[in-house]
């Protein structure tokens, strides 16, 4: 049996816990500045207290402060952290890791280049320490936090640069209820979820269409014209970024658990009964929306792109339009027209 | 303006004459044999009796009989009979109509050919009726019909031969909700929507799994996975017949929306919850239901491709599995390691 260490106990860090500890692993959760108090009530009680859920028996939980005890003999370690901790991750964990660990890291999004570039964050870290050759693995695929750590059947892919060493991954992490293919194809696969994001504010546009007639029926039709669209412009991009255009699928099956639910949806279903972008955010109270952020730096890459003439705006309508209005502040108007080609 | 007339006054035939009716053409809804009742009330009252909704005011209803007379002058021809009404379509209208006149079918589905073929309705007509060149176009894409005569935002496709006819039924049919695009790619159109009828049911084996447990939390992320592999295996379907693959967008849309309800949905779910095929089957009371008859024929041409070593097996798992629980009246047991090629 192998030693886990998960650096990030937020809430998919650790539903990632339940599949480790179903194999027999020992599992460390170490949590990031920010999870203080999760871990603090989790060994008290081994509840916690955001996934709202008990957490597996014989866990082991750590302060950030405890780190290095965290990661002796560890075989894997796994990043929990949302989007907004990558740089503190590289800083304070990676840093200061052996180069022989594994890493496999479940944060999604992808980030801009100053050339102009969109990458993703195992590439992202790489470049960050040039210096040290790291194992860096991720994962991509829809699955839920809460759902996974009630062991429902969920797919996933983890994608890295050495099919050897996802195999290993597979062999620690897989089990029966959570199911895992391989990938080589880092940006495909890290694009293709990371995009889902963008995409689920724009379908939820229809709901919130929808709900501006009280109890009016769903608008179906609408929020399929817009699930087929966004998979055309997500189709697109991943061409742009020369990934494998098979991950299409994946963001399909993410874009589709997405749409369901969480503060993407209530952001995109306010936008569409015609509330202004600075009011439907000021109901999340403060909270930076991973949605929000991929959609601007997805549009800033694809704006470059246009401006290299390497890409055409009439391919992405409703992302621009999508970044009009969280960008811009313009009112939600669904460029039709656009999406017939 | 112009004269169109539908033949088929069910639901969808019915809706399509809302946007007609809209541009201001003349409309005749001509019922089908199977239709009698539905034309004799929507003549007295102009009341759907299974779309439930009020039709436009000004549209004309005929009989069977009365299909010559309402065919006079017709500038357009839509099918809107269902897939099983299609031989009684080109025996009594394709046959006796004046090639000139467009032919626009509604008509989901795909069929057998004897050499172990996979094809649209559009070309079995014409292979049909091998004598007379008709001009054969359909409608792809997700669209319900209560949401179309509800005006709501639809996104559909016109695929054919010709583009400049393409183009003249868009202009004839196209409204500020009702948005065509064109395709000349008709068997990749026709089967990816034709797929989603299959995968539907496969996707909502996920929430009869979920309602196993009462009051349960629905199964997202099984739900989301089975939506990524009826992607997955509907991009290789596409691929087989040599269809353009970006018609997975079409899929992806129509599958979304197909899942959301209807007979498809409520099967799909009885058989996630344990029930055989045939007992769920009895539920719907005699009736045929369109997404059996669709994976039967496709797992008929899957299954001769994979003997003429064209396919592997292995390539659709979901589809096979699908079959045999409605062919074979096998037990739902999803192959989940198949799903991680």
């Amino acid at each position: 049996m192998a030693i886990i260490t998960i650096v990030g106990s937020g809430m998919m860090g650790s539903a990632l816990a339940f599949p480790a500890t179903d194999n027999g692993h020992t599992v460390r959760l170490v949590g990031s500045p920010l999870d203080r108090d999760i871990i603090t009530e989790a060994k008290a009680s081994g509840w916690h207290k955001t996934l709202q859920r008990k957490l597996p028996d014989g866990l082991e939980y750590y302060q950030i402060e405890e780190l290095e005890t965290a990661l002796v003999s560890a075989d894997l370690l796994i990043c929990g952290v949302s989007s907004f901790g990558v740089d503190w991750f590289w800083q304070n964990v990676l840093n200061s890791i052996s180069p022989s660990l594994p890493v496999l890291a479940v944060t999604k999004g992808m980030l801009n280049t100053p050339e102009g570039g969109f990458i993703s964050f195992p590439q992202y870290y790489q470049n960050c320490l040039p210096d040290k050759k790291l194992i860096l693995c991720a994962i991509g695929g829809p699955c839920t936090s809460y759902e996974l750590a009630d062991r429902h059947h969920s797919a996933v892919t983890f994608c890295g640069d050495d099919l050897a060493v996802l195999e290993q991954l597979r062999q620690l992490m897989g089990t029966s209820y959570y199911h895992i293919s391989l990938s080589r194809d880092v940006t495909g696969v890290e694009s293709a979820v990371a995009l889902k994001n963008i995409y689920a504010l724009a379908v939820t546009l229809a709901v919130g269409l929808a709900e501006k007639v009280k109890d009016g029926p769903p608008h179906y039709n609408t929020q399929a014209a817009l699930f087929g669209q966004s998979i055309k412009e997500t189709g697109r991009i991943l061409e742009l970024l020369a990934a494998d255009s098979s991950n299409i699928y994946l963001a399909a099956g993410d874009l589709y658990v997405t749409i369901f639910g969480g503060r993407t949806r209530m952001i995109g279903s306010l936008l569409g009964q015609g509330q202004s972008f600075t009011k439907a955010m000021a109901s999340l109270a403060g909270v930076t929306l991973e949605s929000v952020v991929i959609a601007q730096r997805t549009a800033v890459f694809i704006r470059e792109q246009i401006k290299q003439k390497k890409a055409k705006a009439i391919d992405f309508p409703l992302l621009l339009h999508i970044d009009d209005i969280i960008s811009r502040g313009r009112p939600v108007k669904l460029p039709w027209q656009d999406f017939l080609r």
